[in-house]
């Protein structure tokens, strides 16, 4: 590449890079406030989660649309192509970790009853968790550290180790509390879409792992 | 481009859209396994089901290697741009739409008893529908027919009603039989799973019609 051509290349990257920036912190803001709707039973905050869900597919689409300009007009090669097109899959992760939130917003809608939920205090530990991932993997992409990445792969066993204890919680409830049945139906979606998060901040750790080294971590089972 | 070059770039594209019409039809035929094996308890074919998944992640990952040798050795512009990243994008949804018959693989494998669940009729019903619509998906996109992406979009509702329909039916059926819980729990999962490939269909819809048009149908709540 010429020379002015680079200085461009570079000024687009570190647009993008703000970009994913930007839209990560709003799925890690989001997943916290759908949880703080959740364990409050705070309608007006989750609808909040839900409306500003448009917020960070707007930012997708912006991501998608300068990375396609990235590639149009400068024409990257090896190491920098691969960064755009990591970009452009992580971006469509990250909007995917969004929607999850969004749907946790929207299940925390559904429950009546509150009380006497013991859920309800495992499910926003389980969320820190898998928040820390989001948080970590962002980290770890801003820095391109492949270390960090592998580690936030490792964390995702601690989430499903407590999805499984929840799930059985929740089973146990709804046996022991027949009329809270369809409430505690929305629990066990929130924690399926807390562990869904964690699978997905794995997925992004992949992408970071191959765009600082070219290649996948050993494949694991998700 | 030069003319070797254009007739380059085609084949290249030809083998783009073959190999997510391949990827699209293994996702079609993992929907279909995985409901034969939720209805049947045939756990040997949930196996062949999680297993398979891995075959359409392999095709995602040379379509996405393939996109990116295309883009760096072609340096297509303008619509044909637009149509490799449309695959990439493409790529990335229909290996969610494989997660999700995955999913529900392993959700059968979770389910005890079967007779007696109404639900078990309903569902394969709903997986029908949105079986359909990846099936017509995918359609369209071999044809780049904007009309048919947003017919797909439109029968998304039937997903959706089905979904309700199915919640409340489980929800009763927990009450009444609380020593089934944990079984009927899975089936709200697989009705969950189902409603997001209808979701991601229609995700895949919105970018046919984003290819061959140059624009999005009209924003829907997701």
């Amino acid at each position: 590449m010429q020379e002015h051509t680079v200085k461009a290349f570079d000024e687009d990257i570190t647009k993008l890079r703000g970009l994913i920036a930007e839209m990560g912190g709003l799925a890690e803001v989001a997943l916290h406030q759908a949880m703080e709707a959740l364990v409050k039973g705070d309608d007006d905050l989750s609808e909040l989660v839900v409306k500003g869900d448009k917020k960070i597919d707007a930012l997708e689409s912006e991501i998608d649309k300068l990375a396609v300009r990235i590639i149009a007009l400068r024409a990257p090669m090896a190491d920098d192509l691969r960064e755009v097109i990591a970009a452009l899959k992580i971006a469509g992760v990250v909007e995917r970790i969004g929607d999850y939130s969004k749907n946790i917003a929207k299940a925390s809608r559904e429950i009546g009853q509150r009380k006497h939920f013991e859920p309800l205090t495992l499910l926003p530990a389980m969320a820190d968790v898998a928040g820390d991932m989001v948080h970590e993997v962002l980290t770890a992409y801003a820095a391109r550290d492949p270390i960090l990445a592998r580690e936030v792969i490792k964390t995702d066993e601690k989430v499903d180790a407590f999805y499984d204890s929840i799930f059985r919680n929740v089973v146990t409830h709804m046996v022991e509390n027949p009329a809270t049945i369809s409430s505690a139906a929305q629990l066990l979606f929130v924690a399926r879409n807390i562990e869904r998060i964690g699978d997905h901040a794995t997925n992004v750790a992949e992408m970071v792992h191959f765009a600082a080294t070219g290649n996948y971590p050993a494949d694991e089972e998700d």
